[in-house]
């Protein structure tokens, strides 16, 4: 296992994370800067975020900092209730992953999305089983557009809290059998984003990394799990002050082969997005050290 | 399939859904009254609501009613930090027992606990499986009591948003799994409570009620999913009103063989809460009607 207490050479920022602080926008162009003159060497950037700040923008300030992306965030919503619903999905997750492609993305991360139109307010019809049938139709389809580019298509598994509103795939397990039906030569186009946000609490969790292994690890997104957890989108907490095991998972996961990087991805609407960015960031750095 | 549309003979009520109304204590006594006023003929209450109005009046109000228990809530909280926890935790579940015994209840429903001091914000260490293993050895020590009292024990699953502070155990598997370990032999001591708003998002569903069969499945509750669900603990939609498929679900629970009460259990304080209590059985009895 890694040592990552002495440099974060490993550390990745998920640009949500610092995405609007005390009440303003942090521009990307801002947190790209900042992640980079604190040695940060990767970073995983929103879509709306690249597109306020240009796309061929972003992917030449990248190359000048020389910061990598551990991933893109992101393709997915792949469920619709009619078929303009399902066209304008797929025309926009081959926009994602030409983005992707230009700024040189490890991956594409899928959050997949839930019964179509619940999001929005809408719900659509409770077949969940329907949704999920929508979405593994809808990775099949992107796959072939990845596959030309190659760019890596990594499925994201979201807490259960999620499978009415964001994603109906909400379990490694659920996750690596759409891998397997769609990838079964385990050829690298198709894995996983293991944020341990969503799946800490599985008990088949270190079984399922195993069974994703080498090939099917394409992402490590790490956050805290607060007890009690005051809402249900935007309290995640800092690596350590909560209840994750941490070291632990990502023993799991790195017992398997894995070696990219540990992208923290913090959604915090009472606390860390009431700091200073760099602040923010600084902790980012300092909990990397001591508690992953 | 049983069809609940013409009468409601098979609506039990949790009395957690009408506990405080209007911010006013509703005491179990009224509740009793006032659910046997509507010839809803079961009810599951809470141990503090039965102690509020005392054990042994509760049990001669409820044989004077004809009203049966669907279960008692609840047992569990089989985690601790020390010895003395262990101890205070089998001391209290006995008594849960107990109790169950003189109310004449169906089960005794077990939330099982989390991490050990989790839900006083206290929480000991971050070792799930830890606390699995304190689930486990609890269920079979109080095993032992259940059997010789002839009263079941129902593990209930929650969903995966309380595997922190109030259940290790969050899906139907795992409870299976449990319960294959310590009653292999299916004799009806020990099985699960399936409550919809826990298992509805798990992709292993059906597979899993197939799988608790008839001598397993001894409790079914019901509420609905919100979207947005804007509170993780009380914030629990009445049947209808969320995108839980309820009479699927409850078509594959019959088509084991259940052919128990349908619990409704809604725990709502910014809406059912606030309604009359009258008002609110008024609701479950139109709905368990209308939607189950």
């Amino acid at each position: 296992m890694r040592d990552f207490s002495t440099d974060h050479r490993w550390l990745s920022i998920n640009t949500a994370t610092v995405r609007r602080q005390l009440g303003v926008d942090w521009p990307l162009p801002q947190i790209l800067d900042a992640c980079a003159a604190r040695g940060i060497r990767a970073v995983s950037p929103w879509r709306d975020q690249v597109a306020a700040a240009g796309l061929d923008a972003t992917a030449r300030q990248l190359r000048a900092l020389g910061l990598e992306l551990s991933g893109y965030c992101r393709g997915g919503m792949f469920t619709y209730s009619d078929g303009a619903g399902r066209q304008t999905a797929r025309d926009d997750n081959r926009r994602a992953l030409d983005e992707a492609c230009t700024l040189g993305a490890g991956c594409l991360v899928l959050v997949v999305g839930g019964l179509p139109g619940a999001l929005e307010g809408r719900t659509a019809h409770r077949d969940i089983a329907a949704a999920r049938e929508q979405v593994s139709e809808g990775i099949a389809a992107l796959l072939d557009d990845a596959r030309s580019r190659g760019m890596p298509l990594a499925i994201e598994p979201l807490h259960p809290m999620y499978a009415a509103d964001r994603a109906c795939i909400n379990t490694l397990a659920q996750s690596l059998d759409v891998c397997d039906a769609l990838d079964p030569s385990r050829s690298g186009a198709l894995g996983v984003a293991v944020d341990v946000y969503h799946v800490w609490w599985d008990p088949q969790l270190e079984a399922q990394i195993r069974r994703a292994g080498r090939e099917r690890l394409l992402a490590f997104h790490v956050c805290d799990w607060l007890v009690p957890t005051t809402d249900l989108l935007n309290d995640r907490g800092m690596m350590g002050d909560g209840v994750i095991d941490l070291r632990r998972i990502r023993g799991w996961v790195e017992a398997q082969g894995y070696a990219g990087y540990s992208e923290v991805e913090v959604f915090s609407a009472a606390h860390w997005w009431q700091r200073a960015g760099g602040e923010v960031l600084d902790t980012c750095i300092d909990r990397h050290r001591r508690c992953l």
